[in-house]
């Protein structure tokens, strides 16, 4: 969790240096963003390192930020406290701070997936249905004008063909978004870096003609199932419901093996621009 | 708020008494359970009462708790702070505690719905297939032994026809359930009861032959998009994933104007009697 030990460029992007008694010093990097903001994800990502320390336990199992300022790119502090300590979970939270502003209020509940039980897995639906990682789309600039997210650079993401018309004005119809993703340094992904891999494409929304802006999220929650295989993983956001000037975002992550690692459930606040009426 | 203005039993039952800055005792009463526990929802409407003081808004919009102990009729302490305040929400966090320990720990971000746009509702999949209240079937003591939970006379509950089965030894076969809810004495569902009412049916994994065993819930979220219309609610909970332990249980809620007021999703320990494997 230290400087040192942080050999990859999500973990360079995710070190925390304690600097006190349950407090912390980040360093918000540049390019975990979609359009200048640090994603949602990335942040929860660095207070997840804090958790971890003021818990004692390796794995998130319910995490939950509310946003409350944009970050920027720069230092920015954490503070944290230990909730409770159970036998199997302890419970802490921490306040993300940047120019003596409240960025994130996050709260956690931690354990260890190591024994989690490989059996007992079931999944109602089964999973969607997402064409393979070679079949899939790398983001590129398109002649409408789209530019890959600078977040596209460290993670690599391909994107079910059915789901990025968007792109280039003509959107898939249905407010979902599919695809693979995974670090492009091969760094594996962990339960550390699952809060980022949860909020690292393109909101579904925008496959069904909403304005292609940014969304902010109100409230972030991932729930964590399993530590994730090594390789791709397969992901898949939905927006069932849209109303009140807010709309849901939630996802399901699966790991090579099939089985579902996480999901996540976000709300935002529906872009004024354009209704969806 | 306070205990003279509380007129109906639900207002008494999350009746807070104000004893300093920030904090205030309340009284968890018998009767808002499925077998003994106090319900997770109702602990979060108590909740809510604080954090609307703390904030200055009168609406919830994303509540999350996450539950370290449970809970048990008589005196709790809710201790508050106002994390943040800006133009169109504020957000707060609150801890519940009952005889020193920490039962749950809380954050919300709150608003003021009373202008929610009525436009712009959009709900992607429809509403779920639900017969309409008097076709559905209110919970009765069942020869194989089931007992209506405390919390039915209080809050009215007609299952839905389809997913009673589990009463009787004969499970649906799918994790739903689905039914319409509305208090017993009529008084209407606000934003403050409906973390209560997104709480308040039999987990469906019962419907997928799961023991009929309390479900500890680990978190919490409940998002509120409108202020719901009187009379009844209807709500459609499922659990389209169990693994490592764990489920994860997701509701939607609508008035009976057809508009979703609320989604909610919990994680919960997967009672270990049986495994759905």
């Amino acid at each position: 969790m230290n400087t040192e030990a942080a050999s990859t460029e999500f973990d360079r992007a995710v070190a925390l240096q304690r600097v006190g008694d349950g407090r912390w010093q980040a360093e918000i990097q540049d390019g975990w963003d979609f359009a200048g903001t640090p994603n949602g994800g990335y942040l929860l990502s660095i207070a997840v390192g804090a958790l971890i320390e003021l818990t004692g336990r390796p794995d998130p199992i319910a995490i939950t930020a509310h946003y409350l300022s944009p970050a920027q790119p720069g230092p920015a502090e954490l503070d944290g406290e230990l909730v409770k300590a159970g036998r199997r979970h302890a419970t802490a939270r921490a306040v993300l701070r940047q120019n003596g502003r409240v960025v994130a209020q996050l709260l956690g509940t931690f354990g260890d997936l190591s024994e989690s039980p490989a059996s007992g897995i079931r999944h109602q639906a089964g999973l969607p249905d997402l064409p393979p990682p070679e079949s899939c789309v790398a983001p590129v600039a398109s002649p409408g004008g789209f530019l890959p997210p600078p977040i596209t650079e460290r993670v690599e993401i391909r994107l079910n063909p059915a789901h990025v018309g968007f792109a280039v004005g003509r959107p898939h119809g249905r407010a979902e978004m599919g695809g693979w993703a995974r670090f492009t340094d091969a760094r594996p992904v962990d339960t550390h870096a699952l809060p980022l891999l949860a909020d690292c494409f393109p909101p579904p929304i925008f496959n069904c003609g909403i304005a292609l802006a940014w969304v902010p999220t109100i409230e972030l929650t991932v729930h964590v199932h399993k530590r994730p295989a090594p390789g791709w993983l397969g992901e898949w956001f939905t927006t069932d419901h849209v109303a009140g000037g807010y709309l849901e975002e939630d996802g399901v992550i699966w790991d090579e093996t099939g089985d579902v690692v996480a999901v996540s459930r976000q709300m935002a606040i529906l872009p004024a621009a354009k209704d969806p009426k």
